[in-house]
């Protein structure tokens, strides 16, 4: 155990502008533009006349209504105040009765329709390359599906890496769906690999619990032997959160355990900074058995939204109490390794930004 | 066009305090006081013993309780948590069991009760004179008929005065009501006269929208065939907009067509600067073709309060985005010419008090 | 009359710490902790192994999270986020796969469940004797039945002290129920016995208002002949004021008739501070007459929850007007005598804990 204190909450929480955050779910713009904070800055998102998806400040440069009040026409987002309608690169193109060609240009935002989600680059537009996005191998495979939800959440971002890099407030939080005793009893192991933080537990010969039960019988497969069981959570910059869960009959292998003798799924935790001490969090779950039973991913869905909705008043809360007690340290111990190298991956994002 | 660029929001608002403002409808205070913000004064409004009105400081000089939660006995408002009574003037008059000669006085505001509104004048009662009232000629006569209403708005007074002196706004606001392409297409023009304020635009030859051809039936003129459409809008200051509008039977003149050829009235826009971000805001319409027909003033009044219903949202999201970008210019545009005049008006109003 | 004037609003307020404060009905915490802001420190209350309360800073040292979304597991308080155990001492005293020794420790404040109330002791825990809780002793006889309730409002606490010991207001904010016109005009005495204010007034030969009509018949009394009434207000430091009121056929006495020809009790008001601007507010009615009549009891709870419901919007508007006009003066006649002389002893007590 390590007993080393330091002080999160004494210094404004930041967060890298330079990376790419998920915005929006592709259906919010669908049908009309959608006005979203992030990182800070008010950014209208919308799609355009191929149905490409654009990012722009929420201000018109006529006179500061909101944009995304107005109506994408022909693919160009028009003021819902004065008619003025911008062009993709936030340069005004036209405005009935006038010459647009003096008026100031607002932000464009880098921005990617991507593995079922609609990502944007809040920082500097030339650094924005496709390639630094997170990948999700499991979004563009016909083997597995996916099923997921978004919150919007009173708390600094960090305190919900913290809250996913170390899972044994499972079994406090969720203690009738995912958590059991044998989460706290089990030690786990953190490492870093580069900008990559992993930590992970294995539990072996124990029971599944409920959620557990649910998946096995989902693969159909006995819920009422003893499983071997696996939680490898692993950040990156920003702030993405990909955990490996699963059990599998035990003594089989576990983690290694062949596909019909286990089910297994990534958690998929998608967090993006709205303000300081606000998150959008698009959370779900990505699973490799029975990918076409349809039923199966509402009711995981419905379930992982239900132990989700749990954590929201504890992070609120402990929000609250950091914004109250600003001078207080508090602990760093050996399960909260995880988010203590995941605080200082970003601490280093942050230099390098500021550099 | 003119693209000048000018800073709106980068320092607080302010307004001019030795001038008549609408406080409040008669029937307001009709039962008990009214305690409003004027100004950011917090006034209390009540009727004397013989119906007068009067206006004083919300602040009991006992101990500070709001005398709007008091009664009015026998035309003294007396304050409802510990009995004392307050002349018109300001000055405590009795109290249970003590001497009032030496309690300190509250201010007492200069108050008129005139052409269907209660106006109160929240500077220097000095200079308070009733021929400083805005005149509203149609409230007198037999020949009008009036009907409006309140809205509360968080958004500084200047952006609702912007808001009435740039009409093009109708076309993308109010599009199923009384917008319509040919309002964008046609040039305004704007003229300063002394200290009021006039933005004109006539469209010729077109069809009436929805809210005129409702206007046409009510003055028994058919609705299918070509108008000739007018908008005339009139700022005086402090924050008055009243705006001629009207269609008439295409080709007879127009605004100057007889009274049986047209369907005209007034727009009422009474504006009062609650706080620095926030107004009464008192609308109605005032008309001169069948003024006893009570059945199309309630029409009529009905439209129009879903019609200003669609500005609310706007004004507070662009007050909103205003706020969030202290430091951004706007354009001032040729259509923006009222509102920008209008603003210089106030702005020598507010010099004149300073000096 | 005195007309000499102070400013009530134009400091901070405050409130002593070393001092035992109404925190909690015992029943609100038997099922799970609760979190309570007292004197502005975030305090978790619970009962331990064998049902004694505890208080302890509701802040996990930990993480920070709030204690209080904890659970009480055989008596120790265990943090609803990641299990940590905490001693009725605010030392940790077990965490899953953890050595707690050096964990920093929080608060732990001194605290007793006496007189059907559960006190806490929100400063320094050496000062904390139990000698210097306000007796309650009608709290523990048979020969006494009591009601009460409890109230949030938005306002100082010395302004709910002030409302306390100026019973004029009763005349104005109750005027159905317990105010009547001889209240006013029945001057009052202030007297000062240590740190005791008393304020007392006697009417004689009234008639009854409807609230003590209601209490006469409930001590099977005629309620329709003349009456003498009384109020004796008794502040005692940090914030308790005890009133004994009541009627007797008049003539008998008064206060000193028997208790066969009066109705009397004491209006039992313990204010506890929540922030500078917001108090917890027990109130409640202690009688000595037909002390085993549940109904009536619940009768007099109701009609007191009605009559001090009518006191909440004038204390939190009255609260809001101090806060806007901060410089402002209010007077101190002779009727504030009570509240003056009680703020006196508040600034005593706070200018020795300073010391």
């Amino acid at each position: 155990m390590t007993t080393s204190s330091a002080p999160i909450s004494s210094k404004p929480a930041t967060f890298p502008k330079n990376a790419w955050y998920v915005a929006c779910m592709p259906n919010e713009i669908d049908e009309k533009p959608l006005g979203r904070t992030i990182c800070s800055e008010r950014i209208v998102f919308y799609r355009g006349a191929e149905g490409q998806v654009h990012a722009l400040e929420d201000f018109c440069p006529h006179r500061g209504a909101p944009l995304s009040l107005g109506q994408v026409c022909e693919g160009k987002l028009v003021c819902g105040y004065h008619g003025l309608e911008m062009g993709y690169d936030g340069k005004a193109v036209h405005m009935p009765g006038q010459r647009v060609g003096g008026f100031p240009a607002i932000k464009s935002y880098p921005v990617l329709e991507r593995d079922g989600f609609i990502w944007v680059w809040p920082g500097d537009p030339a650094q924005a390359d496709e390639q630094k996005k997170h990948p999700l191998e499991w979004a563009n495979s016909p083997d597995w599906a996916y099923g997921g939800g978004l919150f919007h959440i009173q708390c600094d971002y960090r305190l919900m890496i913290d809250n996913l890099m170390d899972l044994t407030h499972e079994t406090y939080v969720h203690a009738t769906s995912i958590g059991q005793k044998e989460i706290d009893e089990t030690p786990c192991k953190t490492r870093v690999e580069g900008d990559e933080v992993i930590t992970s537990r294995f539990m072996e010969n124990i029971e599944a619990p409920p959620f557990w039960k649910l998946a096995l019988r989902g693969n159909n497969l006995a819920d009422d032997v003893p499983v071997d069981r696996w939680q490898i959570c692993r950040f990156t910059p920003p702030s993405h959160v990909m955990i490996d869960v699963g059990v599998a009959h035990a003594g089989l292998g576990g983690y290694e355990a062949p596909e019909d003798k286990k089910a297994s799924s990534i958690v998929v935790d998608l967090i993006t900074p709205e303000t300081e001490t606000s998150i959008w969090y698009f959370w779900g779950m990505a699973r490799k058995f029975n990918p076409k039973d349809k039923a199966l991913t509402a009711a995981i869905r419905e379930g992982q939204g239900k132990i989700f909705t749990e954590d929201l008043q504890m992070l609120e809360r402990q929000q609250a109490n950091l914004l109250a007690y600003p001078n207080r340290k508090v602990l760093n111990l050996n399960i909260d390794a995880g988010g203590v190298h995941a605080r200082k991956v970003i601490e280093r994002w942050l230099a390098q930004e500021a550099a």
